[in-house]
Formats: C-alpha cells, sequence, structure tokens
C-alpha cells in the first residue's frame, strides 16, 4: 500500500535529499564542487592544500604547539584504531567509558589488538558515573589510558570529556578521546582536557565528505609511541614521520576528498568556526526536538544530555505507525534519515548536522506531520493540524 | 633562473595538468562530476551502486561465481595489508617476491604483523628466477602462501604472475597478487592463475578517484580467513559477512569516491574493457618511449618486460639537464610527472595511465624537447628540431 505521492518535495540545491544522518551529511555544492579537479599527491600544489588542512584541525582543538594533527586515509573507525593501537602500548590498559555501540566498537578494537581493558559501562541515556570511574582509577593502578566516547552517537547523548579529563590528569593516566560526530561544532579544548589524542573525520560536523579520519595527537605522546603499532598502515608515529620529513603521505591519500575538506575547513571558518557551526546546530535540534514533540514523539534522552547532533526518538505508540513506511515517506519527500530501529528501546534516530537550516528542519516536520496524516496516526498536533 | 614561460600550455577539460604519475591520475571530467551528490551510506540507493561496484570489479578479473569483491576504505596499501594479514594466517609464511619498492612494503606489512616470510629479491629490472622460486618451494614445505606484484610501480616491470601462480599451485601454495597498477589494463584471469586474492584500487586503470582499495578474493579462502585478522577494520572476512548480512559497509565508505568509481566503471565498459583501456594504453606507452628515445632518454627496462603503466628513464647524462628544472617545467606546461629521482639508478618516472591519449604523450613529449631547447641540453633530435 503506497503512500499518496508528495505534494512538494523538498530537495537540496543539488537536488539530492537531505541527510538528517549521523554522516555521511548532507555537504555545500561548493565542497563537492572542490572535487572537479585532479592533483598529484605529491605535486607542491596538493602539499600545501593537506599542509593547511591539518594545521586548521589542530586549530580547532586549541592544540596550539602542543598538538599535531596526523591523518588517517578510510573512516573515523579507522582514525580511532590508529588512535588505540598505536598511543596504547602492548602491555597497556585501558579504562574504555561505555554507553553506546562506538564505546562498545573501542573496546572490541583493544580486544582484537590484545590490549587489556577495564570497561565501565552505563545505559545509552546515561552518562559514566564519575564516582564510580574515579573509584576504578584509585583500585587499578595498572591503567595506562582511559577512552571516553564525545557524542555518543548510538543515543545522540554528550559524554562529560571536560570532567572524565580530570580523573585522567589526577591519577596520571593518558586520555583518548573519540570525538567523531560532535568535533567542530561542541567545543573541546585539546590542551584544557589535557588529551593524549582527540579523533575525529571529514564528514561531520565539518562537513567535508568521507574519506579521511586523523587524529589531533599531544606531540610528546606522539614521540613516545614509537614502536607500539602492529600495523603499518595505521602506525600514526610513522605517518606522522613521513610528514615530518616529506609532508607527503606514505601511501595514496584520497586527494578530492582532503580539497573539499578544504573548501569545508572554508567555509567553517566563515561561519564563524566551532561557535557559530555549534550555534546553527543547537538551532536545528531546538527545532527538530520542538516540532516532534508537538507532534507527538518523546525523544529518548533527558535535555541536558542531548549533544545538538542527532535525536533519538521513541517510536509512536500507534498501530498505524510503521516505520519503513515513514522511512520511504520522508526520502520521497526530500529527507534521508537513519535507517533502520534501534535494538535498545523502540527507537529511531533524525540528524541535525550538515549543510542544514532552519528551512530543511521545518520542511522535515512537515514531511513528518503529512506522514502522519497519510497513515492515520493520532498524534497530538496531527488532529491539530 | 626561471625558464622561459611556457608558450602553449597544456592543460585538462577541466583547466588541471595532466597526471602522468602512477595515481592518482587523470580522471575524466564525468567522474568528478559524478561526486556533485551526497549520498545517505545505509540507503537502498547508495547500497545498489555499492554492489554493482563490487560485482563488476570480480568480473574484470573473471572471478565467476567463485570470487567476490570486498572493498578496504583508504588506499591501496590498506587493501595490500588487509589482504596480507586476513588471509595469511598468523602461523602462516609467504614467499615474498620482490623486484622494487612495493614487494619489499609486502614484506614490510608480514614483518609487522608477525607472519614469517622467505624473500625471494631480484633487481628492479628484473623478473622473480622462476627455477630459484621453484626451487625455494621444493625445499620449504612451511610456506603457506606466494605474494607477487603485478606491476611493480617501482620501475614498471611487467611480473610474469601466470607462470608464479602455476608454480603456487603445482606446489599447493596460496597466491596472492598485488595488481594495483594493472588491473584493468593488463589482462588478469583470477582462476585461470588459481589466486587467493587479487588488490587494486580505485584510483588507477580504473581511472577513478583514490580513497578505496579492494580485494577480490576467492570463496573458499576468504570463508577459511575467519579469525586470522589482528584488527577490526582491515579484516577482510568481518567486512564480507557484513556485506552478506546488509549490504552495507560496517564503517563509513567514502560515498563521493564510490559513486565515482561506478561512472569509472560504466565508462571502462564503454572504451572496451581490459582489451580496449589496455589497449590505449599501450599506445600511450609506445609512443613516450619512442618519443623520449629520440629525445635522448633510454629507458631502464628492457622491452620485454614494460608494463604500459609507467616509464623509468635515465637521466641524461648531460650535465646542463637539472631535473628539478625539468620536473617544473613540465608542470608550467601541463604535466606532473612523478616529483624527485629514484634511488635505483639515476633516474625519474613518466606514466602513461589515467585519461590520456595520443594527444596529451605529443603534447608532453612536445614539452619535453622545448624544455632540453631551454636547457640547452644537446639530445639528438633536440639538434635535429
Amino acid at each position: 500500500m503506497p503512500l499518496s505521492k508528495p505534494t512538494a518535495p523538498f530537495a537540496s540545491e543539488t537536488g539530492d535529499p537531505f541527510l538528517l544522518t549521523p554522516g555521511p551529511l548532507t555537504t555545500s555544492r561548493s565542497v563537492k564542487a572542490a572535487m572537479l579537479h585532479d592533483w598529484g599527491s605529491r605535486d607542491a600544489n596538493f602539499i600545501a592544500i593537506n599542509k593547511a588542512v591539518l594545521a586548521q584541525l589542530c586549530e580547532i582543538a586549541n592544540g596550539g604547539e602542543d598538538y599535531v594533527t596526523v591523518p588517517v586515509q578510510g573512516s573515523g573507525t579507522f582514525a580511532v584504531e590508529a588512535m588505540l593501537t598505536s598511543l596504547v602500548p602492548p602491555k597497556g590498559k585501558v579504562l574504555v567509558l561505555v554507553n553506546g555501540a562506538y564505546g562498545l566498537r573501542a573496546k572490541r578494537i583493544l580486544d582484537i589488538a590484545g590490549r587489556k581493558t577495564v570497561v565501565h559501562q552505563t545505559a545509552e541515556d546515561a552518562p559514566p558515573d564519575l564516582k564510580k570511574v574515579e573509584a576504578i582509577l584509585k583500585r587499578t593502578p595498572s591503567i595506562t589510558h582511559v577512552f571516553a566516547v564525545h557524542c555518543e552517537t548510538t543515543s545522540g547523548i554528550l559524554n562529560p570529556v571536560e570532567e572524565i579529563g580530570a580523573l585522567a590528569a589526577q591519577y596520571g593516566k593518558g586520555y583518548l578521546i573519540d570525538s567523531m560526530s560532535a568535533f567542530g561544532a561542541v567545543p573541546l579544548d585539546a590542551r584544557a582536557v589535557r588529551a593524549d589524542a582527540i579523533t575525529a573525520s571529514s564528514n561531520k560536523c565539518i562537513e567535508g565528505v568521507p574519506g579521511l579520519g586523523f587524529v589531533i595527537c599531544r606531540r610528546a605522546a606522539l614521540e613516545a609511541s614509537q614502536g607500539n603499532a602492529t600495523t603499518l598502515v595505521l602506525d600514526l608515529h610513522d605517518q606522522w614521520s613521513n610528514f615530518e620529513k616529506t609532508g607527503q603521505y606514505r601511501f595514496t591519500p584520497p586527494t578530492h576528498v582532503i580539497v573539499a575538506l578544504h573548501q569545508a575547513l572554508q567555509e567553517f571558518t566563515t561561519e564563524g568556526g566551532v561557535p557559530g557551526r555549534g550555534g546553527r546546530y543547537r538551532n536545528n535540534c531546538r527545532i527538530l526536538l520542538d516540532g516532534m514533540a508537538a507532534l507527538g514523539f518523546k525523544p529518548l534522552l533527558a535535555a541536558e544530555l542531548q549533544a545538538p547532533i542527532i535525536v533519538t526518538f521513541h517510536m509512536l505508540d500507534d498501530p498505524r505507525f510503521d516505520f519503513q513506511r515513514f522511512y520511504d515517506g520522508l526520502k520521497e519527500r526530500g529527507f534521508v534519515i537513519y535507517p533502520g530501529k534501534l535494538t535498545v528501546a523502540d527507537s529511531f534516530r533524525m540528524g541535525c548536522i550538515g549543510r542544514l537550516g532552519e528551512r530543511e528542519m521545518h520542511g522535515a516536520l512537515d514531511a513528518v506531520r503529512e506522514l502522519l496524516r497519510v497513515m492515520g496516526v493520532s498524534a497530538p498536533s496531527t488532529q491539530a493540524a
């Protein structure tokens, strides 16, 4: 039983549906247009662009001279694995703070690489318990590092990376942060949180296209990491050494992705950096939360835990609400949300990052409202509308 | 002392210099234009495109139902490391055939991963000695796999992958081929050479943009590889299992790169597949070799060993020939060659792959001729011209 045809399809400036997902995201036309050129990866022009990109990423984290950005070809998880297996020595032990899939993934990476772990796990809608974290650090001196996820994309929860960093510093532990979906939109000061490393990727809040991860490393931690890695391609020290020597990647970089990232960073600056980008996303998130609440959708997270990145909503408790029809209907109307339900709770997710603003968020809400009407779902303001 | 300004700059349809390198290469405008759209990586439309890409790559290797393509985000070396560390078990031993940097890199990957190796090394301008290879296989039953580089980009030499495969099969060894710079231009039949796996990347003879490696695996070898990998992101079995289950990447794929690869593969088919693509490159290579010979440049390799991919030329034995001026002058005239001299012999390299044809090869030769004149180098036909 197909839904009625959309009356007013919504589309981006390139005719594509808007991506209300945790990434890859909708990017600007100019970011994509930067990929209309070919570059020699060992030529001076490309080397200069790449150097500027790495420097600006470090500045966003307020890294100063103490930090350096080491890029990793691939995806964000490639960078997370490079960070964990390069900076944690084979005999290290990591306290992994878990409240979602990305914390669990870090634990899995460490298990596979033979690094010992201690896990502090909380529910998907709960931040780590800092008292328990401190107790673990106090009673387990063999822990060498603490790992935390900044915004856990599983639920959209914002974890208290500053407070965790203070504890790691107090107990003399290295501190590794997966800031994948938050970097660039939520303030994070590498020196203030005393991070050994922060990882993120090209295709999240910086609004580039996917293909490059990066690790912003404290130089001292990076220098001390020589010989830790058990792979060639994910060895951050080796990757960094080669940049120091030649300015070049060891292995073919995704040149087009990097040139697009350079353009995305210029647009990031134009928007006012972290305050500007974060401000737009917070506004998007507020519109989404308010609008969906008016349509009867309840968010998983308490307001104070919600990062302005992606929102998890409970499914409507109405037998006429069919998620696959909802997903397909939104896509037909120009909005791709994250497909599939979550296993935790009976829920789905909508992102509010990427090249989206008020107009697009209201457009998405209009589409949701229309779909509920078509499905005959009686949500509060569907009836009012 | 700057060179005189070029009189007739040569440029591609996007205004960029032509890349006469081993990759990234000059790609068509339509391949780059395919990146002007954003795609949800877990949406059905993207999943269908990716599936078509993987199937076509397998067809190019004549893999049939016995083989399957497993993509690896990153670069070609990421795919080589994934192949070696996923398909060779921890207790495996690999006979590595080395005649250049890429053979040595495979040896290094295996060393880091703790896999035992036996190396048969020949000079950069010499293929492996098949009699010696057979003797090693005969006297070393503990060898489990043979690794060969199809076209060793260090020199441009074409290695005898069929004959090596016959020996590997005769002695019951697994066979792993790095066909990075040859795949799609030089015929390679996975079943005929009885390969366990063949690896290549998006940005070589298929003429896509960089960002994706892939491994065309014999299903039986892949199925037997579960548990071998010591990383998460480079685990081919895990990557493949997820495709079997969901059609999706485990970790964010470079969506734009993959959609560009899909376009590149359509253009590859239009050109007539391996015979068409390889034919154009052989013609490019012949023009380059003949033209450079007329200007006094001698190739490193004997004609029968030269793959139609990249040509290594000895430096001119003339004190007025300055390689940096040569490189810069060619770039000014619209041609980027591989920068830097080789350590082996006193030589440099020029590629003949990518979106280049007769016109571009003759244009490059005209630029070389003009530069020799400007530098006052007395080569045979510079005097004649």
